[in-house]
C-alpha cells in the first residue's frame, strides 16, 4: 500500500521548527508494507492544502495529514476539508466531552478557543483523540482515505499505535508481502562501500532492493524485499543477509535499525558491566544520547563535563603537568578522563572525548574538528585522534559516534 | 519571492534521516523576504523527481532542491534533471579537478563512483562545490530556476551561504519589503496566549501577520511585516513590537529567535557569571545544549550527570538520609545537587534536574513525567515540581527547557 504525507503548518515552512511526524510515521507504517510516496509540507492556508490534497490522491490511496489543528489555527484547515469533502461544520458532542475531561484531568479552566475544536466536518468520522483535545478526523471518498491529525507529536505518535494504524491496516488489505533487513555499518565512507558491494549489489533479485543511509560517520545498509509469495522473500532475504555479513565481517556492528546507544546498551547489559563518560568537546551528548534509551539507568551511573580544565583536574583527576605539556586535547588527557570518571562512578567502562568543536579554538596543529577520544573496558584503555567535518553541532554528533563505535569494537564479540 | 523546495531521499521517506536542509534554507532565506511555499521529500525515482519539479514550477518560479547526489545514486537525479532541461550528460572538467582535488586534501585515493561526480547535464551551469565533490547545478527555462544541491547538510549550508543565495538574490529583484521581528514567550499555553492577544491581533494592520510557534513549553511569536514602502513597515512593526511588550511583560524573556540556552549564555556572559549543570533525568542534555552554542567554554564550567544514587551522594554530597527519606526525586535532593555541582565546579550559577523520564519508573505518588528542578544564582535556591506531558524524549527535552527558563527568571533584568 502506497500512501502520501501532508505536513501542515507556518512554522515548518520557515524552518522555526523541524517535522519529525512524517519520519514517525514511515518508521511505524513501513514494517507493515506501507510505503511513503511523498512528504509534503506546506502553510496554513486554504488553497496551499486544497492543492496538496488534489495532487496526493493523483498518486496514492491514502493521506496522512499532520498539523493544522491547534486551537490558533484549526479553522482553516477543519473548513478546507469541509469543502473538500463535502457537508457542513457541526459541533461533536463527543469531541466536547472529550476536551471537558481533558482540561479537568489537568485542572485548568476551558477557553473558548478551545471548546471551538469540538466544531468538525460533518462528512468525517471522529476518531477520539485520547491524549490531547484536537480529534482526528476520518474522511473516505470513491474508495481513498484522508486522515487528519494533530501536530503535535506525541499526540499523533500514540493515537496512530493506538488507533489509526489498526484501522487503516483493516480498512485496506496488502497483497504484496514486503520484508526489511537494516545493518549498522562502520569502517567505511558511502563510496568505498558502494565499491566494496558492486558485485553483492549485481546478483540481488530484481525483487531485492539494497539502499544506503549514511548520518554523521555511519551506515545503515537497508535491505527491501516485495514478492507476492512470503517463501521466497523469507528464504531470499535470509540467504542475502548472510552474504552480507559475509562480505563485511565486524562492519556489520548491528543487525536492526538500532541507534548506537541502544547497540552499547544492550551490550552491556548481556555483559553486566556499568559504564560513565568523561566529556569535554561532546559537552554531555554522550551522555544525553546514552540516556535516552529507556531503562539505560541500569547500566549507566554518571558521567563529568569537564568543559575548563580546573574540573578535569581536581574532578577527574588529570595530571596538571600533562594538561599544561600536551594541552587538553591530546591523547594522554582523554585517557586520563576516562580512568577519572570510571574510579569516580565506579564503572567498569568508560568513554572520553576532548577536542576543538569550533567555530573558534582551532590552530594549526590543532584545527577545528580535530578529536582525540578514549575508550575503557576494564584494564583495557584504548584511544584514538580523528579529524571530523562539518560545524560545530557535526562535529559533537559525529565524536558522539565515533566514540560509541570506539566501545563497541572493544566489547562487542 | 516565493519558491519551492524538493528533498530528495529514499533515507527521508522512509524516516531513518530527518529532513533539516529546508528548514535551514528558510531560516536564511526569510529574512531576504523570499516565502518558502512548499517542501516535498520524495524518493531517489525518476518519476517523482519529474512530478515534483513540475508541481513546483506550477506554484513557484524558483525551486531549490536537495539530496540525491551522493556517489551511490546521483545517476537518477542528475538522468531526469537532463531530460527535464534538455542537453546531455557531459563531462565537466572543473568538477573532475575539483574532485581530485579534494580526495588529494583528504589523503584517500579517489574510486571511479566518486569519480562519475564530474559528469554534469550541458544544460545547466556549475557552481563548484569547495567543501564537497557533488557538484551543484544551476538550470534555467522560461525565466525559471532550479537549483540542485547536495543533501549533505553542511555542504549545502556552506555553498548556499557562499554563492547560491548571493546568486539567486542577483538574478531575483523582490519589490516587497519584508521585516520579521520573533520573541520568546514563556509563562502560557498556546491557548491562553492566544486568548490573552484576541484584541492585539484584531488591531493589527492587514500588512501584518502574528504567527504563534510552540515547540516544547517555549511559544516564538513572530510578527511579519510585508509592505512596498520600506518605512511604513519600519515604524509599524517597531510600533506593534512595544505593544506586544507592554502587554506579555517579563513573560517575553527575549527579542529574537534564539535558542534558550543562547539566552541564557548572553545573559551568563553580561553579567560575569559562570555555570554548571547536574543532571539526573535530563542525563546530560541541558550540559548539551548549553555547549552547542559557541563560545560557551566562556561561561560554562562543567557537569555532573549523576545517575545513580552512588554519584549523587559521593561526587554531588547529596545527603544519604535525604535520598532515603525523601527519594531522589525530591526537592530537598535537587537544591542539594544543584548546590553540590556548583561547589564542586566552582561556578555562581547551577541547574540540578531530577525526575521520572519513563517509560518504567513511575509511581502513583511520582507518575511519569514528574520532575524536580532547581536553579541557583549566588546563594538564592529556587525549585519547581512540574508534570510534563510526553515520551521520554520529550519529557528530557521539556525538563531541559524548562530548568533554563527557571534559571533566565533568575538572572534577567
Amino acid at each position: 500500500m502506497q500512501y502520501s504525507t501532508i505536513v501542515i503548518g507556518d512554522e515548518l515552512l520557515i524552518g522555526q521548527v523541524t517535522d519529525t511526524n512524517s519520519g514517525w510515521i514511515a518508521r511505524h507504517l513501513s514494517p507493515l508494507g506501507w510505503e511513503a510516496k511523498s512528504v509534503k509540507v506546506i502553510a496554513d492556508d486554504a488553497d496551499e492544502i486544497f492543492r496538496a490534497i488534489d495532487e496526493a490522491f493523483a498518486v496514492t490511496d491514502v493521506v496522512l495529514m499532520t498539523g493544522g489543528l491547534g486551537p490558533t489555527k484549526d479553522d482553516i484547515t477543519k473548513a478546507t476539508l469541509c469543502r473538500y469533502f463535502g457537508g457542513e461544520m457541526v459541533l461533536n458532542e463527543d469531541v466536547k466531552r472529550n476536551v471537558e475531561a481533558q482540561f479537568e484531568r489537568r485542572g485548568i479552566p476551558m477557553n473558548r478557543l478551545t471548546a471551538s475544536q469540538a466544531m468538525v466536518p460533518s462528512s468525517c468520522r471522529v476518531i477520539q483523540n485520547d491524549v490531547g483535545t484536537a480529534p482526528i478526523m476520518w474522511f473516505e471518498r470513491d474508495g481513498k482515505v484522508l486522515v487528519s491529525m494533530p501536530g503535535v507529536p506525541h499526540e499523533t505518535q500514540i493515537m496512530m499505535e493506538r488507533s489509526v494504524i489498526p484501522q487503516l491496516v483493516k480498512h485496506f488489505h496488502s497483497d504484496l508481502d514486503i520484508e526489511y533487513r537494516t545493518f549498522v555499518v562502520v569502517d567505511y565512507a558511502e563510496s568505498a562501500l558502494a565499491e566494496k558491494l558492486e558485485t553483492y549489489e549485481q546478483q540481488l533479485p530484481a525483487y531485492i532492493h539494497l539502499a544506503y543511509l549514511p548520518n554523521q560517520g555511519v551506515i545503515r545498509l537497508r535491505l527491501t524485499g516485495a514478492h507476492h509469495d512470503p517463501q521466497v522473500i523469507a528464504a531470499n532475504m535470509e540467504q542475502q543477509s548472510k552474504k552480507l555479513h559475509k562480505i563485511l565481517g565486524k562492519s556489520i556492528i548491528a543487525d536492526g535499525d538500532k541507534p548506537l546507544a541502544m547497540i552499547v546498551g544492550e551490550r552491556l547489559r548481556e555483559l553486566g558491566l556499568t559504564i560513565s563518560t568523561a566529556e569535554s568537546c561532546t559537552g554531555g551528548n554522550v551522555a544525553h544520547v546514552i540516556t535516552e534509551i529507556a531503562g539505560s539507568s541500569d547500566y549507566f551511573m554518571g558521567s563529568v563535563v569537564s568543559y575548563s580544565n580546573d574540573v578535569k583536574e581536581r574532578v577527574l583527576g588529570v595530571d596538571k603537568t600533562t594538561l599544561d605539556t600536551c594541552g587538553a586535547v591530546s591523547q594522554s588527557v582523554v585517557e586520563q578522563m576516562a580512568c577519572g570518571v570510571s574510579n569516580l562512578c565506579r564503572t567498569q567502562c568508560a568513554v572520553a572525548t576532548s577536542g576543538v568543536a569550533g567555530p573558534g579554538g582551532g590552530t594549526p596543529d590543532k584545527p577545528v574538528g580535530t578529536v582525540w577520544m578514549a575508550a575503557k573496558v576494564g584494564d583495557i584503555v584504548v584511544s584514538q585522534c580523528h579529524h571530523l567535518p562539518g560545524d560545530r553541532k557535526q562535529i559533537i554528533a559525529r565524536a558522539t559516534n565515533q566514540v560509541l563505535i570506539m566501545l563497541l569494537k572493544l566489547i562487542l564479540k
